[in-house]
């Protein structure tokens, strides 16, 4: 065959291909299957000071309730073409309540939690359990679980919402039931059911003894997270192990029931540096969110460098190194994909530069 | 405010949103938290009669080697936007290698499997065992073992292959490397060695006590398998248990160090359908590729009805309820994403009408 | 053969056979195997009124160190031939230390955990750890963690020490170590090391991310026991889950890093009953020892009844009907050798008798 | 105190103690707790030439029937007070069935195999499924299900059954039940439907998901277990991984739907020496039995050495060195009880010197 012959008959293949709905391989494996993780989700930053204005200007406009269900505002990652995903897995949105409003019971397949960066005054009902939301706490809703919230306080209120949204509509696994359209039990217990029954460590209902993939605890209160890392400090000072490394407490929240993450789909932590101490230099298969709870200090992030004040957000693409520095002492909540990466045998860390003392 | 300028505040606060990167919930909850799946993907139909001639093309006009790595041609799913992926988690694919030929060796960290529709003569060489390919065999080469293709015998030869591409590309979890640009190893022994010290029921050697995710077998003879699917039907007409429902045999093809799914992202199943028999129709949550092994019958899938021969593929999208019925005695094969929902909870399953005798 | 004939035979065989050291099945399957367990141990009730006078006794006229190691008394179960088992895999006893005593450290492959009726002002420094022990308090100290003790305080203290000696002996599985002859940190801080890393429920050190089979909080408080006991009943007050079973609240001690029981041996559970209420009769294949902590009432335990007051122990047998009464509200703490039944596969129980409203 | 006041008022406290079923860990702790165990079972030896008669004279003189249940004749270790017990966890005994007897189906918690040395002829009947046993097979007859035999061949066979008697007696864990004094299906199949169903590696049925502590498959036949050992040594002699140690080719007996031990009490393997070869000198915590299936050679046991033949047996005690040296080729069945420490975490093992090539 000539060049031409050839090209005309390669030219002629490819169209049956297409006409077959099939592609070949061979055209575009580097893109297919890179030698690294190529991520099309940005290293990108969501500053506080922006987004609470604008939750505040949507609690004027729009009102709550059925249908539209949440007045929930999204990180919609660059890289993912305008998507209200934070990462290619991860949904991250500001919710906002205000005083008396109600947002309306439902469940999803999709696992959530909430984490409060300030306020309080709403209580989330999860499955008929009043949960009150403060400062600090992180709240479970886990998949399945119905859930409604009721704002019983005087000031309007911003959470974090964290849920699996981009992953379950990914696999096609998305089911959604609305519940009642308003909320059954508005009481206003100082502490969920969940907690008087899970709340105390190593102890054990013995009416529980069944394993459950979501934690039965439902919310994880500030005074202890804030304890538990005010510890391992502690704990450093005097010579002792408890620290994830040099001058970096962290603390995983677990499931009573197996010690493994709280929800099975979404890692949650919380991280604290001394003020001057940083980081470690990592990079992790998988995608994560971070947010300021208190502090201030600066994130390196692949090659951007970002300055996070209380509230701010970071997106972490897969595979991009991650490296904090803390001004102020730094208290860090995040969130991330990587328990599936664990579950499916795909994840894979490196730390590129350690911490030193 | 008038509804005119509610309605500007309004169009200001999205795109103050849009500059921001941010997305409300509320205008397209539906979309992203649909009530039950609506996947992307379309119950969708290959024939066999259609593939083969069209690698056998490619086999004459694309040579196989280093770059292109693999003469493979994927189903590309019509509802996926012209992507080659089967579904929004798996890849399938033919596969061609002419008389002689070699594809290279390389790893990568996405799953894999062959499954031979006819012909022999391939040896895949995994980690440097050098493994045959026979009609009706599943051949694995688990995440991160290196393998690479050599023909030894005087027919070309086409087989399907089966990865988890999609899925790790959403995940930005793929590492590839590249190995020998040849095969090392070109002996055609009759039996891999990993046969050799896995291939025996319940003998676990006692050098390799360690389980390990990928099953440490990684051949799955037709002979056996033939055998599983015989003894099951016969037990049934003895009226003893075995068969998965009336009339439908069926095995699962598993990791001897733990009796789960030979690989963790992939599940592999055979079904054998006697002549006349129908299975249940099912719907589960996540996606599949069937392909037929021997026999001819057909398959009523979501609205739609195929015709299936020997070779023909086709795509089950996720919750779409899937019925065979088989004319003759009909040989499915069968991968699956389904050991993902399962380990993150997401798994579920519908009987939406029982097979009966 | 006559009758004679063969009963000489037959002589002539037993005779042989245990010339050679064998032993026939059929002359004793009815002792070896039963229809039901036929413990050789007894229910049984020790008095703590009895029990104290005479370890105060010990401590005037017995050294504690080297050699001896403990000042610890147990229980010898009557139907155990004299062995100091309280059943026959557990044993019980009381350790005494005074004013100023040290009990050397060593280690050992039995497991082993305090639980204190009353009193404080001991340390018992586990692996370098001070751990304080004060009433109501359950510790640990785990199969070959270094421990030794020292009294800081100025009344003798006595408390109840629980380990699976018998069961390491029978299955000749005893390793023993011996320490510094003294304590190497005397320090009395309030709360151990291992609590300040550990007792945030749900909250997992990041730099602690292994499982491991014994709990690493070595430590667990009264205060918290009591009050998951107390949330127990009054979720019951308010009809929510909780209890047991009515009346009755109870919590077993559980590793945070699995869910599972503190020690892989020995299970550890404390159980609280309303003034009034009456358990379950249950019967549990496996045995157990349970001390009272506060309050009284009536234990119905096989064929007998045992009156109970604060520090009094009683024993289980295996499948023995147990049923208690409270008198006053009754706080029991229990240890059993159930979990290993369970690692066995050999678990069973059964509820004779269903408490009632 | 005089010295004789102190020790008259030491005895008033030991004999108050014993009147009070109390003993003193001090006067006895070394022999509770030893540095090292110190098992009274002995290394012991019994000459399949010694046992075979007894057990054909047993034969003559004893029926089988309801009530003495088997004719089995156990393993008496001499250290262990007369007890039919061949380690303080394990029984071993030689059933002998003559032609055309029934051994009566009954059912117990106690866990079972049985080990055929030579012969044939005698099914097992289990959970209603006839399992022919042949020379080589390993057979299970696990906890709880019923079983029975019968003889349909004209030959006499003895073979090896080994029980957790003395485990289960000790937890005081034994259930008995009397089934049916005949044996409903006498038919003489060539392989049991547990091997239909489940004999084929990696394949598991549809119909059987759910994992049980027992293995599924109820025979293992020699022909796989001697291809398996085979296998290995062919690769040892290729110079490829899969002898357990030089010379020394090992499988163990696992359950296909979870790949640990067939049974949950007791653990099986076959080894296979080359003729020549030595095995490591190991200590292992825990008991063993060892029975000579094919060839001679030697065990060097403790201070022993036992010369082997075919169908002898040997009692390892806890922790006692062992080595073998094989003169023919050496092919030797073992079970032991190492999973339970492993299920306990108490299990510990020393090579005391390694096997060279």
């Amino acid at each position: 065959m000539t060049n031409a012959t050839e090209d005309g008959a390669l030219q002629r293949l490819y169209d049956d291909f297409a006409a077959a709905n099939l592609k070949p391989l061979w055209t575009e494996i580097g893109n297919l299957m890179p030698e690294f993780p190529e991520p099309a989700a940005q290293p990108w930053h969501w500053a506080w000071a922006d987004l609470l204005p604008l939750a505040e200007r949507a609690g004027d406009l729009v009102p709550v309730g059925r249908g539209g269900e949440r007045r929930a505002i999204a990180l919609a990652n660059p890289g993912l073409g305008g998507r209200p995903y934070a990462t290619p897995t991860l949904w991250a949105a500001i919710q906002y309540l205000g005083v008396g409003e109600v947002a309306p019971a439902h469940r999803h397949s999709q696992g959530a939690f909430r984490f409060v960066v300030q306020g309080e005054g709403v209580w989330t009902v999860v499955n008929g359990d009043p949960v009150p939301m403060r400062a600090g706490d992180l709240l479970l809703t886990p998949s399945m679980f119905w859930h409604g919230h009721h704002h019983a306080s005087d000031v309007a209120m911003a959470w974090l919402d964290g849920l699996d949204i981009p992953l379950v509509q990914r696999l096609d696994a998305g089911f959604f039931e609305y519940g009642d359209d308003g909320i059954e039990d508005k009481s206003t217990p100082q502490r969920s059911r969940s907690e008087r029954l899970w709340a105390y460590p190593g102890r054990r209902p013995l009416s529980a003894l069944s394993d459950s993939p979501n934690s039965p605890l439902l919310a994880y209160r500030w005074a202890e997270t804030d304890a538990s890392l005010t510890a391992q400090l502690e704990l450093e000072d005097e010579g002792s192990p408890g620290v994830f490394e040099p001058g970096h407490a962290a603390i995983r929240f677990t499931n009573p029931t197996t010690g493994r993450d709280a929800l099975p789909t979404i890692r949650t932590e919380m991280h604290r540096l001394r003020p001057g101490a940083a980081s470690s230099t990592r990079r992790t298969v998988g995608s994560a969110v971070w947010q300021v709870f208190r502090g201030s200090g600066t994130a390196e992030l692949a090659e951007r460098r970002f300055r996070l004040t209380e509230g701010d957000l970071i997106t972490v693409p897969s595979w991009a190194p991650l490296r904090f520095e803390a001004e102020t002492q730094l208290d860090l909540f995040t969130f991330s994909d990587h328990r599936i990466y664990e579950a499916l045998y795909l994840d894979r860390e490196e730390i590129v530069d350690e911490a030193r003392r």
